[in-house]
């Protein structure tokens, strides 16, 4: 395991991880009005508390905010995994029903991380070191992957 | 190869991927009523001649029925891969949008199958034939994949 990936637990803002999660958020900000926002707060969206949770229905599909959501916390993983190892993996997210879903990050012919969603209508973390733990504990787990088997990773 | 996997191409219904379609066509006639159909009529929906692939239009989204589908052809070379095999191949497929889309099969921790879909709108083939090569083409790409990388589709 790289120094990067190890000093992730030191400051959660300055994780692969998070680092890469806010440059996809600002990849959307195309006119430039989160220019002044600062990064904990274009995190906001991901920090839902145990009272805020609470709160969330759980009735039918989740709303394309809450999805999107998901989706970039995985393209997150997957640039963060790029940066570490220099290898490409790309997400694919499907939403099933109800909240529930699957996502998979492939790097060449191998499935780097695989994940079974559940309850995504309250996909969220507790605060910013909580966001930053779950998205590198995905980043670690695709890195050793990948360090198990290269050849299928590139091939 | 097996000899099942070589037989594909003298009787194209005769396939480890046609049978295999069959059944998973068949599984959805939960009250019974196609059982007095034959197989060639539960397939003829995958028989897509060139001039009725013209008459499809392909604005907006492929309709429920056409992505079901899309998706039964590949669940049935997920099947033809197991039997053929003994490893489970599941399919995850995500549409996009406007007919676009991509499907990847995966045994263990490998891909064994990946493709980008385009046109599913107009998703079929020409005869019986055309039908049992494509699938079989897929299945043996997989049990190509599977057999290079044994170990990871075991992972």
């Amino acid at each position: 395991m790289s120094d990067t990936v190890a000093t992730a637990e030191t400051d959660p803002m300055d994780s692969p991880f998070v680092r890469a999660l806010i440059s996809r958020i600002r990849a959307d900000d195309m006119y430039g009005a989160w220019e002044n926002k600062k990064d904990s707060a274009l995190l906001r969206e991901y920090i839902v508390t145990k009272e805020e949770r609470r709160a969330i229905p759980m009735i039918g599909d989740p709303d394309p905010d809450t999805l999107s959501r998901v989706e970039h916390f995985y393209q997150a993983v997957g640039l963060a995994v790029e940066q570490v190892t220099g290898l490409m993996a790309s997400p694919m997210m499907k939403m099933s029903h109800e909240g529930f879903g699957r996502v998979m990050l492939t790097s060449g012919k191998l499935v780097v991380y695989s994940k079974t969603l559940r309850d995504m209508h309250r996909f969220g973390f507790e605060d910013h070191a909580a966001l930053a733990r779950e998205g590198m504990k995905a980043v670690q787990a695709a890195v050793a992957a990948i360090e198990e088997f290269p050849e299928v990773a590139r091939a």
